[in-house]
């Protein structure tokens, strides 16, 4: 935490002079911008920045590029591989003030905001015009954060990931260009997808200041359902074959038995104690009823019980609640513990199996291991929880962890889902990607030459 | 066209004694593949090869490279904005005996097929699995040139274009290293993007040899209906408020009265001459059923006629055959003409207004000028027919465009919605993304410094 003291001053001075009050080297507040959700050890920046505008952001990418010195972009830190950790000192960037809803274009299903607007003040926002923003990764994101991880969620299996709801980028390059990677256009093949180079680098390429997303009408009927089955099998199996009929269900989530326990701790909620997925449902009236019959039926089949419905927007938002209260309802299995998150994605003819070896596997855990994920599409994740003070619990945790990865891998799956790959999964992407993975960095090189764009996240240099 | 005798006569035998009778340097065979659907003058390669594999495709680039001869990938040669000319000689890869398809996995939704594939092919092929692949640019392309060209068409309205319909792509590199950009799993956070990165490359950053593609189930019910209007107004009207409404309409295409006068002659079909509009709606009966019953009141709003329905698939596919050959059907409004197409896509806010302004200009054209597009999208096409031995109707037609162009980017558009921009667009990218496209051509020289990949497309070196 004494870096600062090394750290040149001039590039202070120089932000200060750009920033006023808005740049801070308080003990606090590098603490702060030093740590996420992930495992990994703090490694607090020198500086941290609160800029209001791109023109800002590039002016300080100016600076510290003259000085030589890292930067690392910083929405509100609910990322889970160690994307915000200052690891080589630097400035952090948060973009937190950048928090403007700059157009709303209702009859083009869009939305153009700066990069701190968080999903839910979208969502506010937007709510009188009877539109809404899909993409939901549990926490209460930025949008230039979820761009910059490519983040899914429960909402993914119909309305997609950030890679297809992000229409155009404002990014502040290395060199302190700007560019607008596309036009408002609903489609364009003008040229090589920027936009989607940009979505997923992780800050490693460029500084995302302004996001251009896809609005979707709210349906006439929006209904969620909790179904609880006898096995984990049951719930796999159910999910595969509604999604092979062709429902177009909105969401689907699993959680296991430990997970729905903690959860009815956690938020008093009071569901059966089983393997359970959470379903909601999108359409008409008379569409929603018909996804609900197909899948109850597809249900019952594989061993599920009754549906439990929330058709009321609070009643629904409370059940939703209550799944993304999982990952904090979890680490209350064991208090004081820090979580292991894996995130595998596996095609989803593989799920069964993937799921069963694993959780036959996470039995000689010294802890039980909760399981959840967006079943849908084949994406799940464990919680290793770890006590922070006895590492050799951190190292059989990414023992099961790189054991499950490499299980994914032979299945044609991906070591992330949704996470990315930040400090945590990069030997992971070279065991899965191969030499693809010196092409990112040949990538990363070109756009970044002198290493300070979050240096040492993806593809470090070598 | 005699190029071939200054050609390196080793390049030849060093290809012949790994291909065999695969390489050809015939005069016939080269001017086929010198030319495309474009307006652009012909040239041809000074040889053809068709590989049979990956490993085949990776040592023809070595060849190539070593002794520093353009590369030019060729599926059908039918792009629009010439991007299989040989502008600079060299070699035309012909991936048409590269047509396997590898496997289909039902349950994941998704298939492998080799570059040469067609659409077709693959739908033929799969069709008793229940699944299809869903985009349509009208021609029967192969997979490989429509991932290169990130082809769109009828269906992208909602099965979204090949940007959303590619999982992962195999391909070879300039310097001969072979990578696959993703594994199978529906979604990934595993690095950038390199899937996005090559589709819509066109053959200028490597050369695509695999393709894994997303399919779909073939909904319960599939319905096409065509709908007159008084006024091309009309038609936008109808659609921008489908849209709005958020009908999951399957695909909704405009022609005006000149395409549908074209297709009725061409195609001996009876069409009322109006500006029409064709629908397509998938999904379960009552969804199908619900879906028209909405469109067909906003139709009628906005002066629609009653819609004329195709519900059997041998219906359906006459009904999409005559728009798809809206093309051919136009080119003999002027017999021996060829087409300068026009391919801007709009937000569809300002599609109307677009639509209109340019249908104003173009009264004042030489010939007759048919309209034609997705405009559920915003993509509208116009066909400027021009006599070929005129070279002042080519920049008449030119001049149009220009003026469309400005007039689609004035009002956050791009000049290609599914085109590319191969040699004809690359003033326009230049003028819709700006500083972007330095960063482009920063990527086209990281990926091929010696130049070699398809010359002189997209960004051509300075």
């Amino acid at each position: 935490m004494n870096k600062a003291r090394d750290f040149d001053q001039s590039v202070v001075a120089e932000l200060r002079a750009l920033l006023g009050e808005r740049i801070s080297t308080s003990a606090a507040l590098r603490e702060h911008h030093g740590k996420d959700e992930s495992y990994f050890p703090y490694a607090p920046p020198d500086a941290v920045v609160f800029p209001h505008s791109t023109e800002e952001v590039r002016d300080i990418v100016d600076i510290c590029r003259r000085h030589r010195v890292p930067m690392i972009p910083y929405g509100v830190g609910t990322s889970l591989e160690g994307h915000i950790l200052a690891i080589n000192g630097g400035v952090s960037i948060d973009l937190s003030q950048m928090n403007a809803v700059l157009a709303v274009h209702e009859e083009d299903l869009d939305a153009v905001v700066q990069a701190g607007v968080t999903r839910k003040q979208l969502n506010e926002y937007i709510k009188h015009t009877g539109l809404f923003f899909p993409v939901d990764p549990g926490a209460d994101a930025t949008l230039g954060g979820m761009a910059a991880t490519r983040a899914s969620g429960t909402n993914a299996v119909r309305y997609g990931t950030m890679r297809e709801n992000v229409l155009s980028l404002k990014v502040v390059l290395a060199d302190g260009r700007v560019i607008q990677t596309s036009r408002r256009a609903k489609k364009s093949a003008a040229g090589y997808d920027l936009t989607r180079l940009f979505v997923g680098s992780e800050g490693t390429l460029g500084i995302i200041t302004e996001v251009t997303v896809r609005l979707y009408p709210v349906q006439e009927a929006m209904s969620a359902a909790v179904c609880a089955f006898d096995t984990i099998d049951g719930c796999t199996r159910t999910v595969i074959q509604t999604i092979q009929a062709g429902v177009p269900v909105a969401r689907c989530d699993i959680v296991c038995d430990k997970t729905i326990d903690a959860i009815n701790k956690y938020k008093k909620t009071r569901y059966r104690v089983a393997p359970t997925v959470f379903f909601e449902f999108h359409g008409s009236q008379a569409s929603v009823v018909e996804q609900a019959e197909t899948v109850q039926e597809i249900a019952r089949e594989n061993g599920g019980m009754d549906f439990q419905w929330a058709t009321k927007p609070e009643e629904r938002n409370q059940l939703w609640d209550a799944r993304h209260n999982a990952y904090f309802a979890c680490l209350q299995i064991r208090p004081g513990a820090r979580a292991v998150s894996t995130d595998v994605c596996v095609p989803i003819s593989r799920l069964a199996e993937c799921v069963h070896e694993t959780m036959e596997d996470v039995k000689n855990y010294i802890a039980p291991v909760p399981l959840l994920g967006h079943i849908g599409d084949g994406n799940f994740h464990l919680m290793f929880l770890v006590d922070p003070a006895r590492p050799e619990e951190l190292e059989l945790a990414k023992q099961f962890n790189r054991r499950l990865v490499d299980r994914a891998l032979a299945m044609e799956g991906t070591c992330t889902g949704e996470h990315g790959v930040g400090m945590g999964k990069q030997e992971s992407l070279a065991k899965e990607l191969g030499e693809a993975v010196d092409v990112m960095r040949d990538i990363k090189r070109l756009f970044d030459p002198g290493n300070l764009m979050n240096p040492g996240k993806v593809v470090p240099a070598p």
